[in-house]
């Protein structure tokens, strides 16, 4: 088992990684609770929520809530339904809720678990590769229908505890939707971890041991982040990298046509070009691109139109005044904060699109 | 003017108190922003919302949003609908919330400024004497129909800004109930502030300078201890004496039918009477019960369950495995936390109950 420690501005906490880790929750749980609410969605009950309720059971009442699998369920109706869950089962100040589940669940009961009676415990338990991202740094939210994630907190959880084995379970789709984040903590980290990266071929890649290796590196490269920004004033923002056009893309295509991967591959490729723009550089584009495609992500794009996926772009969380914000790279493990005149990044990002649909 | 400062664990605020601040709030405002959301009720809108307005618009770009008056806005409707507007009115992570109003838009605004992408600025422009407990402490939060504040952050605003000529359009109802929460904070300080409160009538209390020194103390009461223990793992809890009862006989009663002060003003005479069973001694019950008769609390109930009532307070969110926690007194200036029987406390509050209508 492998073990790194998140300093917060108020706490720390430990994440916890290794094979089968989800039988023996309440050992990394650091204090007692009164009672425990599981919530998972309905792929991952099937699969791992009666091991969970096994470990706890003895020492502590529990009871779960299942809710349907996909980014819909970040959504203001089911936050409210899991309150009502969570009061009418009891929950009290000094109760605990596990998040089940991937990236969505860990927004989604964390953002309960934050805001339920002024803040509770929450203990990740991530059963997806995209979830080594999200499940690191505290963030927890919903979505509106203007945008992703607007409605949230910083709220760390007390143990994020990764079981490996669960990854076994996961899709091509979601194996290359968690591979996009490595990919990114690659790109703004340095060549050495994108050479690894770029070695990888995704079918052959989850063995135990190189995948524990990968997930541990893109960790440690998010922790560095976010023990130094956490309230993402400022570097905090470079993991943003190809999140400005990837949560346009999400929200304009509808979320779960695209997974969250496969949105910020194309974001990450338009922020390269963007850099070579911008900075008048090289970058391997070429190599990046080449990786996306050998393993499989979509890189073609519908019929959409650039001026609202540029009003998208400038209601992003990073942007001020209206102005759109990206994060660019003035090399591999070079990132930069950049704010872009907007009749320029409309010709980019029509000829990026051209050129995706090209190939 | 007079000005205190409140230590938070992460930060500080001041709370200023004077004449006609409403005209100088930028005056107070700690940093530049990129724009003003003024969040308001449908009481206070035609009163004050035009003065805050001019003072802020040649600053920053400045909107508004009024919601209904009455503790029904506090829901996860309005929440919603509030966070559309600020989407729609451009509002970004540097912006701001200008809560101006009572106790539920401090709750509201302050609620949706901390959830807002992930928690931006808010400024408390109270306009009711309860805020002058509501408005300090970092408690944001809406209800849910299963019981007050069950939602919520704990988030400190960036200032308070107490504009007591405000408090002179107040209806003698909104008076009582601000008064409630003065009359607890004297009961759990000290005899001295109880015995100062004792000789105030309501009718003529509203001179400033009155006025200004009971804010004053009443804001001290209140900031020693959340200084203390601003998470409510312990101490703070002294705050909620009279409010276990208090936040059931609003719920059962429906909000809105009963004020917060008036359900509190019953919730406190409770607390003192079951003070005087649980510890074997006597307190100036009397006392306290003749001031709120004087004043025009209205001290009678109609018939309620008292099961339902104790189930609410089983709910609270001071209890713990389900057991009845209430703040009682051993003294005047002397709060403590217990947990109670429920067969006692069930014959306590039939009695109570009955004792009151008597009258």
């Amino acid at each position: 088992m492998n073990e790194i420690t998140i300093q917060t501005s108020t706490n720390q906490y430990d994440v916890m990684i290794g094979k089968g880790l989800r039988h023996q929750i309440l050992d990394f749980s650091p204090k007692l609770y009164s009672q425990v609410l599981i919530i998972t969605d309905s792929n991952v009950e099937p699969l791992y929520l009666a091991d969970v309720i096994e470990a706890v059971k003895d020492a502590y009442p529990v009871s779960y809530s299942v809710v349907p699998a996909g980014e819909g369920s970040k959504s203001i109706q089911m936050y409210y339904d899991l309150m009502t869950d969570a009061i009418e089962t009891g929950l009290d100040r000094k109760s605990l809720i596990i998040a089940l589940g991937g990236g969505m669940i860990g927004d989604l009961a964390g953002f309960v678990a934050a805001t339920f009676m002024r803040g509770i415990d929450f203990i990740q338990v991530p059963t997806t590769i995209l979830a080594h991202d999200s499940s690191v740094g505290g963030k927890v939210a919903i979505n509106h229908p203007e945008g992703k994630n607007l409605i949230g907190n910083f709220y760390p959880p007390v143990a994020v505890i990764y079981d490996v084995e669960t990854l076994h379970t996961l899709s091509d789709r979601e194996v290359r939707s968690g591979y996009a984040e490595v990919v990114k903590h690659s790109l703004i980290h340095s060549s050495s971890f994108w050479d690894q990266i770029n070695q990888i071929e995704l079918t052959e890649s989850l063995n135990e041991e190189a995948l524990t290796d990968v997930l541990l590196k893109g960790i440690k490269v998010k922790a560095e982040v976010v023990e130094q920004d956490e309230r993402e004033s400022n570097i905090r923002q470079f993991l943003n990298f190809g999140h400005t056009l990837g949560h346009a893309l999400e929200s304009e295509l509808g979320y779960g046509t695209i997974t969250h991967g496969e949105a910020i591959a194309i974001g990450m490729l338009f922020a390269i070009r963007v850099s070579e723009k911008t900075y008048q550089i090289e970058l391997p584009y070429q190599e990046v691109y080449k990786w996306f495609l050998k393993n499989d992500y979509p890189l073609q794009l519908p019929n959409l139109s650039i001026d609202k996926l540029i009003d998208r772009m400038r209601r992003d969380k990073k942007s001020n005044n209206q102005i759109v914000t990206m994060v660019l790279l003035k090399n591999i493990g070079e990132p930069t904060i950049e704010k872009l005149d907007e009749q320029k990044l409309h010709v980019w990002l029509k000829d990026f699109i051209q050129e995706l649909n090209r190939h």
